[in-house]
């Protein structure tokens, strides 16, 4: 009997070609690292006769998925089809139950129904690995479930989305509109040709969702989530922000707040000369905050073939060396289900950017309404424009609870001289 | 039988005291996490009756450290003493030899002996584990271990010491000389009584020369590293590399260059802009660059109480998950003996600082040397001074080698004109 490890691959797309590359490239330095080889016997994908610029010809091709996760000559699924239902689904829910362990990058699927997974996988005693599901090549993943494991966690956040990253940084170093930017990330294959995923801040939203698991041990419900893509910033807000000394961020944000959980995702500003305020273009960044570790920022590609594969080659590593652990740190019947916080426990500060005829009293209605909620000014910037078109006032607020400034906010925004719906953005200090 | 992980800890200085609060705080998410308990069967440190500000009255004391290594109750040894000889030596090797698995944070006792007892671990099966060794809380040991073991790694460097980047932090920040940081960081405690395992570069070295052997699986001679120190560091030399878009970092840096590998640990100039330009004060942080990964950078707090014991529980956390790896990644039979790159392969730009007396000819002298050796400059800067007095010169060049730059300052050195030894500090880009 072959002491190799032998893996079938579902998804012959960038990763799973990439994939094939490292184990190509790298397979005596896997057979130094984990004293085995390991073989792919067989691969999938929808469509069989498509060139994917690689050399398939040695590997069995499998027609059906389900006759991989069937297959007595596999040990190890790794599924980089993508999509949270469907054959990605039934694929490793068939393998998981037929004694594989499996390997995906699926965050969608994760997100939703990660913990069922993790649940099946554990009846199986098998396991389900994801480092490619979150931050590309970053080892967010192995750092929650074995670094800090020892350290109970106040907060996890991030930059999840190289795509939202790389526009934000482009719209603030070329001064340009998210329109303009976005079609040239279209162009350049930084962003997809439906990009709703990844501007809209869903798939950074799935990231956080798994993030929020592990790091907490607890039950993330997806579907409680608030989410707010980038499609409203301005350059007029990138520029306002910098001249206040921050940069606008997509940040995905999961934090203690007394024993409850408070999630977000949506653009923040952050300091500039933070951490996360120097992570540029496609690159993604990881902060966690441990009782014990204190502060801790990981950093790198989020994205692409290269750190894509690298991270499923990291789990595969694993368990070619007999490392089992559980899916989400702990065993899925000790998760906790920590309660979500409300909108008045999540305190921060605002960044508000109204667009208002130039008229007398609007400031004066501003300021009363915000006072009603008991929300102290900062500071208070209005930049005039040509005589009768509408200038920019760009308010930063002093901490208030989301509840407030969002009841406030709706009444902003239905007063006379407002000329379009005022732009809101939370400010994270880090 | 019980099913706990048996440990005896020696050294209850501020880690090993950290340790044991973790492992009180926390006993029931060590258990959730590894479906086992933590016992701590007994502790030893030099001295008996030192009053360390905790009960350590439920813990058996054992006089000698031979005895902890030789007990049956003993699954794990926690060394946590320190020093590269001596004791800490001894425990190590007879745990090792009695089959006891070991944990350390002894960064000078690997960087000498870690190959040999990465052997005598793996001749008894046991895990020999240093996370806390290398960075603190940072998992940078296990990310290169497991993390980017697909990877053929180009590079690794970082700021590798807290107490040297909170040094040259400071004297940016307010513009103080050395000596005049250092006491007060001494006073701190963010600095030793004596300081010279810091200042000098020692420590930082030891973690590099670990880290080298780890990331490009091959032995690392630590005796023939060229170390550097930041105590002839000036707060001028601070400013000037600030005006020129610069901050200055003492790095320990390993990079393939071709079949080779160049070490180095030594004050640089890195741009204020890029990941290591912005890490300030006790923190550390390691870039790695990987042949599939691209570029990732891990920052968190390089020492202290918290982060260090972090490390060594995650590393008993794996022991209790059942987790054994090879110390240095592979089997010590397949680490490589690269060859260290000699003078002539390591090439830079670099930062030169002159303080020359004010007379006709210096520069003429000093560029006619430099050209001699093939060096092109790329910027002068000349700042007199009061009439009379010293004038600094300084100068970036293109691209040379470190034979070259080594060279040319020998002769420049030894101009009339020089007042004091020139100050050559290598640029690097990252």
């Amino acid at each position: 009997m072959s002491n190799s490890l032998r893996i079938g691959l579902a998804g012959l797309g960038t990763v799973g070609i990439g994939v094939l590359k490292i184990l190509e490239t790298h397979a005596d330095k896997i057979l130094k690292a984990t004293g085995r080889s390991i073989e792919v016997v067989g691969v999938h994908a929808r469509e069989k006769g498509k060139d994917r610029g690689h050399d398939l010809s040695s590997y069995r091709w499998f027609d059906k998925p389900e006759d991989m996760a069937a297959s007595k000559d596999i040990d190890v699924v790794v599924e980089v089809i993508g999509g949270d239902s469907g054959i990605a689904k039934e694929l490793i829910e068939n393998s998981l139950s037929a004694g594989k362990s499996v390997i995906t990058a699926n965050k969608a699927l994760l997100a939703k129904h990660g913990v069922a997974l993790a649940k099946l996988a554990e009846e199986n005693d098998v396991s389900l690995n994801y480092e490619a599901a979150v931050a590309g090549g970053i080892p967010i993943i192995k750092s929650l479930r074995e670094g800090f494991s020892a350290n109970r966690i106040a907060a996890v956040y991030g930059i999840l989305n190289g795509t939202c990253n790389y526009i934000l940084s482009e719209m603030r170093m070329t001064g340009r509109d998210f329109d303009d930017v976005l079609a040239e990330a279209q162009e350049k294959g930084y962003a997809e040709a439906d990009p709703t995923f990844d501007i809209d801040g869903i798939d950074a939203a799935h990231k956080l969702s798994i993030l929020t698991t592990l790091a907490f041990g607890t039950k993330s419900d997806f579907g409680t989530l608030d989410i707010t893509g980038i499609r409203r910033i301005g350059a007029d807000d990138i520029a306002y922000a910098g001249e206040l000394g921050y940069r606008i961020k997509l940040l995905g944000i999961a934090r203690r707040v007394g024993d409850k959980i408070a999630q977000s995702l949506e653009p923040c500003l952050v300091p500039s000369e933070s951490a996360m305020g120097g992570v540029e273009g496609v690159y993604n960044a990881v902060h966690v905050e441990g009782d014990f570790v204190g502060k801790a920022v990981l950093e790198g590609r989020g994205a692409g073939q290269g750190p894509t594969a690298s991270a499923v080659l990291s789990d595969l590593i694993d368990i070619a060396r007999g490392v089992r652990l559980p899916t989400f740190g702990v065993p899925v019947d000790v998760l906790e289900n920590l309660q979500t916080a409300g909108d008045d426990d999540i305190v921060n500060e605002q960044y508000m950017h109204l667009r208002v005829l130039d008229q007398p009293g609007v400031i004066a209605d501003v300021s009363a309404i915000l006072k009603d909620y008991n929300i102290s000014i900062e500071s208070l910037l209005q930049r005039g424009r040509d005589p009768g078109q509408p200038v920019s006032v760009i308010i930063v607020t002093h901490d208030c609870s989301k509840a407030a400034i969002r009841a406030a906010i709706d009444k902003i925004a239905v007063l006379p001289a407002m000329v379009s719906a005022p732009t809101v953005l939370r400010i994270e200090r880090m």
